[in-house]
């Protein structure tokens, strides 16, 4: 697990607690301790597996009674039918801690595929897909490692590690130059600096300014293609804004490096994978 | 705000503090703390807008220092263009907080406005819509609010506040009258007990016990409309497994009393609202 | 353990804390970490045993090198004399878990042996003995549990799980009828609604809106008797105020079917347990 | 508030989440935001008042708009059907901060209410009255805080503030001489000693090495005259082990200097007081 | 303040419960709430203040009873006796905060003033001045925050927000070459790349693959001036390792773009501010 | 480990989560979890170690696949070049958590060598060194071990577990024999006064009010032997304000029995240790 496990705890934790208030009415009312089955989780379409380590320690979180054999590991793809991971222990650890699992792996399923979707429709260009700020409450981490994941590269994780300078700061401070010249006297030399650009005027001010990476904000493919000409890779080219599966090729085709799709965390479709526990 | 405000700053306080590690690398080295502005919320799509004192509770804990006026409160329906709420005061505030308050914003508008879309197909029949336990991690009690901002009313909150006996609980002990007496047992009196069926003949069995809910799991419309002549009135019926917007209406018609959909909170699309800072 | 590991390990954690504060000054600095005592638990009173895991659970949190061998589990009764459970291993462990394992032990196994007391005094008719909310802050769910093992059921765990109203809400909103009607407009399919009564006429008004709890609130028994002639099975009748070990008898044959004790939770004398080192 | 404003948020907090763990089902649903009431706390009985100020701060919690006038303040007495405080505002908030409210208010009143009459029934004598360590989790600082509301003084309020030796570490190490000759050469120059001992040659032992604290380890009041006299003022002296109200008197008047009272924390009875919403 | 107040707020609550861990004895038993007393902060010595802010917010959660006038900001430079700022109000809760305050003011002071004065003997050289992750557990914004008010720059604030390569991660990949090319693949379009080098060598391997930063670790002098002559601005480089106040200068005027220090937050002398009562 | 286990992994967490911030992005995406690797700690210096425990739990704490075997215990005197552990296992775990484990070890040990100095420089007199409140937000209990660990002893861990009467306190309340008498009347039979003096008659009054604890106020050697011979073993006498190594043996021969020093926690310089991996 790249995430650090407490971390990842600590997410598992509020989730049980959010789901077991008190007892679980039904199970714990009903399932002996001692009971015991065997499960099995199934996808129930095609996509990439993702957080499968984290819905194992939900169950020992839960219990610690329950074997969790993980068969397909967080970046494969399944179909439809495959069996991702056996369960084997307490009935009752298994039904305490079922809703909760999946709810973390569906998740993180549905970014890994969704990423992995627009991967695939960009191979052979130059382009790397990422993520964006537009995340989830309190799942920052989760999301972003989804991207990687799926095939995706993680754009900055937060405010702090990279100095993005958009319209707003660029109007509140004077302009580009002025605005990235403030900034340089600053930042740390980790620090990389991003400018968000509307027009190929605002592009050719932000190359001036030798900043590393340039933001091209909501342009056309055919603006798009002139700016990778201007820039003749003396910066790194972000396109950002209304990318969806439909346009993402030709995006890719203009020549830029990065496009980056907040879809990608803040509209997430879910992954269907199912527990089944298999009858005697 | 009908959640209680201390929950909702963890939470505030979870997404700002991944959001800003450390300082804001751009706005808190260009922008001056006195500098101010004035901006607003809109609008970019038709839906119906919920968190909106959420936000504005981002910015007071992001600075305290912007007035943030709310001109269309939860529940309201706006449409693309609609000015949502007027912000005054601390540019730099407004920077830091700005992805904060709209990425929770977008997500419980983005709830409120699915959910309302499918009370709407709905509507004239006795059918309520309804949520399910299948939300994301730290997230369900705003998840679950926005569900009744659009319309919709809550499933159980969690695990202990209502017994729902799956085929899980039901095979582990022995049928379903023999399960509902050993319930009866145990839970208090303010808890009710809802069963899942798979067939007509579960759902006599089920009727024969006098459980106050019951389940259609994955039925088809034609064996709905059986169970609702069987039950007669006799305990609460919900339809649940595969619902869309395609066959909700049809499923309502069926006579159910309650349609519950996981994708109104495990795949939820984010509504689209932007905040404009406007330039002098 | 019914109740979520991490529910149970913060309360330990913050009990210890509050103990030990910095080390524990007399044992920390005398005992040596090598050194080794055996130990056991022993009931100085008749009553019924709660809480033993986590009493376990506790020497596992000071320091994992002392063995706790459970011979008493909840639910059991004990008499003055009886061994509850055998410690072998470090004894600066023992030393410096001892009071919070104890404090924490005595205090449920006080609420098992008091709600124990009540739920024998009304054996034989149809009441059961709840909980109410009067609880201590942060330990509802450990009392609740308590409760159950001695026999008792909960009443409703927090304002979320069952809808009441009492004379203020239905004072505000104009009415018993009023008042319910609102409230199914709102509530979900899961959330049962109890109704305080002060006097049979409003108990009538209750059953005419068919409420599924009716809560009798300090009536004397002659008017509980007629109150349960009038419901006649169509609504649960809660018995509520003033009731003590007393005249819970005469309360229960009534004929109510549920009746709750504050003091059960809000007044509780610890059930006395000590932990004797055995000297070598 | 001699307590820390945030220990006691905190405490709130928890107590809150709790209570409402989503919403007010019943409150939310029915009381408009904007519905006011005037409403009263009033003594059920005779005692001390304790923990009033966190009662008002519960529902700033709340909802921060209702008025809440404070009558009578921690440490005075009342009598039954005094007003302890009247409040004003939102009925909403009211209602939902109610319980969170009283049951810390009834907890503390009643802590030091028990004290009180201990500490009046030991009046005229030289002995104080202290609690121990046999507190509830979580609420050490609240009830300690109680005990001195109702007149009583604090023992240590931890294991590291003061070091105790009782008969395990004693054993242990080899005897009182030994053991205390090695803690003097660890313990930091503000840390008392106390001695727990069984017999009077115990006593003249502890009082060879010169503590500073004896505890008379459930001793007769005979015995413990003749400590008194031995010791002749050269340490404090510490009755304890199964005083209660009956035969609290004749201990203090054996001359001891302190007195501690497991019961006062552990075995608490509620302070009855009540909310009263005024009918308009 | 530049870092988040809800950061700033734990770190204090964490603060002032270690120090008030339940009332203060002296304090709170002696003064009373409404004595009032006019203090202020001094300076005990020269050097640069810092976190004042953080000093006034800590007697506004201990008791918010106190005014205080802040007259000398962050990153002011100040000698003994100049007076930082003043106080007005509750007696109580100055005594109160006090050590909480000054012990974080002091810190902050005591690393902004050792920050400044590198700063100031690198003058007129390229060099900048930046802090390392060697920080204080939970400390480290408040730490870093303090090196930019010095004059300093932030290295990385943690190991997500720039890739360093040590020797290790080298040695364990098969090289500079083979490590920068995998690196490639998985890091973000806004992540650097910094590799340590400890010979000209692995420098000329480093610049090859184009990386943004080397750190030439613990270099001579000598080498460090080979070092900038070879890379002739191709990358930044960073003067890493035993650096003190005897030789940063020479260090800078090797020419090296960054010199890192970790001893400006594993080290920190802190700088001396006293709080001052006016007797009246 | 005297320090609650509970405790340490706080500190932990809180560093780690510092540190890997989203994931390590050099390690983790070049370091196969599977490499493994043999390494070593060693002294970079001559000092006392402190923390080694802490240290290894970091490991465990991070990826729980390394052997971390400690070859030198706490409060053991080492010199440069010795190994002070040994560790083995997973590379990726070793090099995610080595700056946490060093960050923590080195600062402990620092004070513990810090410590020891003094405690070596006042050997032979009967002074003992302690430390203050003067220590850094949320390291107090880790800070004030590590003196332990030198060879100090502690001063009170907090306000409330000594009552300590400063200038302040003694001007608000009329003089050291009103205020002594008040404190009298409050504070629990375990807590000791201690009384801050300026001048020899406010000791002579202190004295005359039989406090236990007399701490004398910058005086000078002159004045303290003065102190210590009007005293004659009626109270403790602790010498404080500007004591250094360079003085602190000539405040010893004075005769006062503890010696206090703020820069014990408040100027900490880090005692150095290095990991090294051991090349294959």
């Amino acid at each position: 697990m790249k995430l650090l496990q407490c971390y990842i705890d600590d997410i598992i934790k509020t989730a049980l607690m959010e789901d077991i208030n008190y007892i679980d009415a039904a199970a714990d009312n009903l399932i002996p301790p001692e009971h015991t089955s065997a499960a099995y989780y199934v996808a129930k379409d095609s996509g990439v597996v993702c957080g499968i380590e984290i819905a194992k320690r939900v169950f020992e979180m839960t219990g610690g009674n329950v074997s969790f054999n993980i068969l397909i590991n967080d970046g494969t793809k399944v179909k439809k039918g495959d069996i991702i991971a056996e369960l084997k222990g307490s009935t009752l650890t298994m039904l305490k801690g079922e809703r909760t699992a999946l709810n973390i792996l569906q998740h993180m399923s549905g970014i890994a595929t969704a990423t992995n979707k627009c991967v695939e429709l960009v191979e052979g260009t130059k382009a790397s897909v990422t993520d964006t700020r537009k995340t989830l409450p309190g799942l920052r981490a989760l999301q972003k490692y989804a991207v990687t994941v799926g095939g995706g590269k993680n754009h900055r994780y937060n405010l702090s590690d990279a100095a993005m300078l958009k319209d707003n700061h660029i109007d509140a401070y004077g302009g580009i130059t002025a605005a990235v010249a403030e900034l340089r006297k600053h930042i740390g030399h980790t620090v990389k600096i991003e400018v968000e650009v509307r027009t190929l005027d605002e592009l050719r001010e932000a190359l001036a300014n030798k900043v590393e990476i340039i933001m091209l904000d909501n342009m056309s493919c055919g603006e798009m293609k002139q700016a990778v000409e201007i820039t003749d890779g003396a910066a790194l080219l972000e396109a950002s804004g209304n990318v969806t599966a439909e346009n993402i090729r030709a995006v890719a085709e203009t020549g830029v490096d990065i496009i980056s799709l907040g879809a990608l965390t803040h509209s997430v479709k879910c992954f269907d994978i199912s527990m089944k526990i298999k009858t005697k």
